[in-house]
């Protein structure tokens, strides 16, 4: 179902350029694809050496966003968070199902003091047949994970210094990628960087490539991406020629709110260096901008790439 | 096909808590069932004792938000609207088709003076095809409705007293709730209250309950709630197992916007105190949260949840 | 396929009022209808006499927006964009295919410094099978374009001013209409202008009218229509009676996004001047608010329009 060592998926050798692009042995690719397995793992949070803080699978290796967490409908995850700062926090999940005790938050008396281990249980389920002829919803989607307790009853701290991931739980059936990229515009940052140094994500011309988007912070904001599109519906893809949903390419990302779609990489106009950014003026203009790489397909760097990586990270110089 | 004295359904019998929890005497679920039925409602906007303004449906009754009033598509409703107040102000709905007369604007010389009384018509419509394979939309939906006049051409004062509610158009077999509650994030409010003001709604476990999500003001916000989850369409359910909706948590709920859906209280969660609140950080740090209270199926209150409670009302300290 | 001198559809003749009622011989509506056909148009981009700054498809011409441009998809579009003023710019479309070249980014290189000559090449797609029983998304939707290297490396000097535009992409089958508005939420303004000179939009009672709603800027807002209402999908009808799509006449419209939708005008409401307007309260009662003028079928203004437009044009006043 999660958390496996080893990914399912065949990758690419391309080294992953940022925490942010998912090395897939930190990734919990599900393998029970719904048969109702359980499973376990222990997450920490620890502040980094820049003073922020972040979930992890292992002691020392907390990243910002943290781990993507996935699950099948109908699979459990169990998840022993480990406080290793000095301040209570906790675990909060969208979209799947937990009871009180697993809310993440001080109104029910469930976080984590400095110190301490606790345990959250996160349930899923398939749709189901509802009254007449409706089916109420499944837990399949793109989600995410933050604390809802440092600093404030909402988190507010926490949050603002990294306490986030995305929580991926697929129908069976569903495609799977070859790359996750999670893309998180928290305040005015994207994964609390800025440009130059937000992230850089890498993938070779025609990989299938999954985004998970997720808002945070105070302010609002839109998410575009150069060059791509996807359908605004669950998995980004169309259900057949005459699903209705629309193509977008930008995105209202607000606090709270999360989606992903899959795209591949270079689709019809090659490969390159794509601007994924803010489409506020004010926000991509003050750092809100990373880099989609598509290399071509024998990983190799396409005419201009370089020189357009070397101007982003002259980011606020006239170019 | 609305505005009954007495409802049609069956409701358990747990006292609602707040004004916001419409109780059943109040609300206009509809008869009619799209039969083309018309029916006159009188309307009465006043003061409260506060200073706030609402609408309600006797002189004296007058709630914030105003009454849930419904239709079936096909039927018309008929609103003698008397403003007992010392200003001009309207009633102007969303969704459903009026003239001119009834548009609720000073633009069109539709308001009511001062102690006037004028009627304002909406009608609706089912889905009707229209040129090659496309229907145009019907009427359906979860609209609202809202002074236009109070203070500037937009009402924006009428507004931000509390001159607001929902409207609800239904479709030949839409399912019925058990339980409804209006949601109106106006400004940095909840029903122009703050916590630990803001309503607290009440369910049994299993019990259907229907959310109307509505925005006001000047300010953006996104609606969360915890443990529950609908499909991001026109019912929050799915037509099948192939519908391509999203299913969401949390969404974007700004100034004009409005959207429904029914959940099952505390299905695959159990009962307990589940937080609904803003997710912009600042905002439910203010006060922009409330309670979604799922008592146990007899009606006592299940473990934890007086405690979850007092914090609630203990909002601004520590937890 | 697309920016003919004379369109493909029969127009009644009413004087538009605006620039923003794009006259027929300036629109480019497109005729290959996804035969694979490429076309190739020369733009100009200009400062206009106010010093705002806006695309037209002649020297001289330029209008803010810009001149909306239509393709089938399948269709290619080669762009010869002529820069007339003294700063670089560039032209940068969302939702079609191109290369790094045709990015309109100073990233990729892709602008015009003055007084240049460049091309911008768009390809598009229909949608087609992907694996599984997955479709991926074609080209088709309701897009747009703008200026992406004036001021700073994102363009925010020349969208301010004036550089944008609405695009279409259709598909075959596509319904085309009588008439078509476009309406960019830009920071504070419609199209660069406020009331009470935002457009008068004008159609004929029972035409099929096209709306295309862009944002730009640095400011959220929500655009409503009074008495009018589209299915919040691609096309803005629905694709039968159990299109789940929900049915809205408020949408946020936020920097970088765009959508667009058919309506007929007056129907089931009759003809009469009708407010579009943000739903932000300020913003509206700032001047975000402009009129969609439904005449008489046979073109003349119906009872109290007249008014209206006064009430309109003497915004500002108690009315």
């Amino acid at each position: 179902m999660l958390v496996g060592a080893t990914a399912s998926m065949a990758v690419p050798a391309i080294a992953a350029t940022s925490a942010d692009a998912a090395p897939p042995a930190a990734t919990s690719r599900g393998r029970g694809k719904g048969s109702g397995e359980t499973r376990s793992i222990t997450m920490y949070a620890e502040e980094l050496d820049d003073g922020q803080i972040g979930y992890g699978l292992e002691p020392g290796e907390a990243t910002i966003p943290g781990p993507i967490l996935e699950m099948w409908e109908g699979d459990t995850l169990e998840i022993d968070l480990v406080n290793n700062t000095d301040e209570r926090l906790s675990i909060h999940p969208h979209g799947v199902d937990y009871d009180v005790d697993s809310d993440g938050s001080p109104l029910n008396d469930s976080f984590n003091e400095p110190g301490e281990r606790r345990t959250y249980v996160w349930t899923t389920r398939e749709p189901f047949k509802g009254p007449k002829s409706m089916w109420m919803p499944g837990s399949a989607g793109y989600w995410h994970y933050h604390d809802h307790a440092m600093g404030t009853p909402h988190g507010t701290k926490g949050i603002r210094k990294g306490l986030y991931g995305a929580l991926i739980v697929r129908r069976k059936g569903d495609i799977l990628p070859d790359r996750q990229f999670t893309v998180v515009f928290n305040d005015m940052t994207i994964n609390n960087k800025m440009a130059p140094d937000a992230p850089v994500f890498e993938a070779r011309l025609g990989e299938r490539v999954e985004f998970i988007a997720i808002g945070h912070g105070n302010t609002f904001h839109t998410f575009h991406i150069h060059a791509h599109r996807w359908a605004d519906n669950r998995t980004g893809m169309l259900e057949g020629p005459n699903d209705p949903s629309p193509v977008i390419d930008n995105k209202d990302l607000n606090p709270g709110s999360s989606y992903g779609f899959q795209i591949i990489a270079g689709e019809g106009v090659g490969p390159g260096a794509w601007m994924y950014h803010c489409h506020v003026q004010f926000h991509s203009d003050d750092g809100m901008a990373g880099i989609f790489l598509v290399r071509n397909e024998d990983g190799t760097l396409p005419d201009g790439a370089q020189e357009a990586l070397d101007r982003y990270h002259g980011h606020g110089s006239d170019e």
